[in-house]
């Protein structure tokens, strides 16, 4: 990279940071969870947002931010499942910004308790930008293939969690899930690791667990700071 | 965007440009046809250039380079079929660019007929790029889902020929034929479309006539210029 692009490309990452820790604070003290959702496009980050709102709706309030280059067709599909949800379409941009983010969280309803935020499709771009999250969970849809980890190591790096996606289709694939898990493992060993098929239903319920605990931690850990 | 930002952005395109032109002009009188593979992560980019060197070696000479943001996997599984395969590893960036294809092309046997650059996997970034190449194709997976093309407009607008791989999970799959042609012409009327399964060998001849038929064109048009 030419100096001048580093130091524009420094810039933005410096003022990015500030404003997601403007964004954390201001979720944990409200009691909402914030999750960012990375993927590859077609990793199942929308279908498995409406297979989670079928396990959390009723029982806790989430809300959605939708990040896509084009199209309100993700937000849609999620206000069906009776979630509200906000789309930012970036109009080319590659990734979601905290100062994108920053503009809807007011406009989140108070007693939300997860704000799950769809970054824009891309394992590479989205990595570097922190939005304000307290989980960033990185998406591998099993037709993607075992090999993805070393070759788009960021999103793995920064990660707390993996989830698997599309295992209904394992029989179907060249896909070795222990050589997914353990490439995964050694670029970050400790990203907890969930197995899901939000079209079958499976390991979605784990998942929820996994929200709600650390809802709960995070609110633990407010009361005893 | 910040203004600086348009600024730099701008300079880098515009030095791509001249250094695409430049290679696309020294391909072309060496009578190589350069190809830029573009798609999201795990579409199948490298199993199709497995595929293609099946059909076209023993008739013709290809080369390939192969971009990634780390390790030299893809390049090895290439070289394993007999095809010279250079990797450039870009250690973080999301795309390949014009000058780190230019180091490479003196490099590659005068008697190649085809040059394929398999690119970053990422559907946005690399649609902005200019690679020199004579034809830009993209990508799209079964699994990743028939509603891609206006999410990510940018590379199906910008490329010639439109690839739907893995059509051997159609029966697992709610995947919609009609409905992503559709979407995908509606940006860009003269894409040309193939349907095809790598693993079971469907569409690669057709891909590969027009391949050929591309080269055939390509000489004709300079002898007649």
């Amino acid at each position: 990279m030419e100096k001048k692009e580093v130091l524009v490309l420094r810039d933005i990452l410096g003022t990015n940071k500030k404003i997601a820790a403007g964004i954390r604070e201001k979720l944990r003290t409200k009691g909402i969870l914030s999750v960012n959702l990375m993927s590859s496009p077609g990793s199942g980050k929308t279908t498995l947002l409406e297979s989670l709102a079928g396990r959390l709706q009723g029982r806790f309030r989430m809300a959605v931010i939708e990040g896509d280059i084009e199209t309100e067709r993700d937000a849609e599909r999620i206000r069906q499942k009776g979630v509200p949800a906000w789309q930012i379409t970036t109009g080319g941009a590659c990734h979601l910004e905290a100062k994108m983010v920053a503009r809807l969280v007011p406009s989140s309803p108070a007693e939300t308790e997860f704000l799950f935020i769809e970054n824009v499709g891309n394992l590479v771009c989205p990595a570097s930008y922190d939005l304000g999250e307290r989980l960033r969970c990185v998406l591998l849809s099993a037709p993607e293939g075992d090999d993805k980890p070393k070759k788009y190591p960021k999103a793995f790096a920064t990660a707390d969690c993996l989830i698997i996606t599309k295992s209904d289709l394992f029989p179907y694939l060249p896909f070795d899930l222990e050589k997914a898990g353990t490439e995964a493992l050694d670029i970050n060993p400790r990203l907890l690791i969930f197995v899901t098929s939000a079209l079958k239903g499976r390991g979605i319920a784990e998942l929820a667990r996994y929200f709600i605990e650390s809802r709960v931690n995070m609110i633990q850990h407010q009361r005893h700071a």
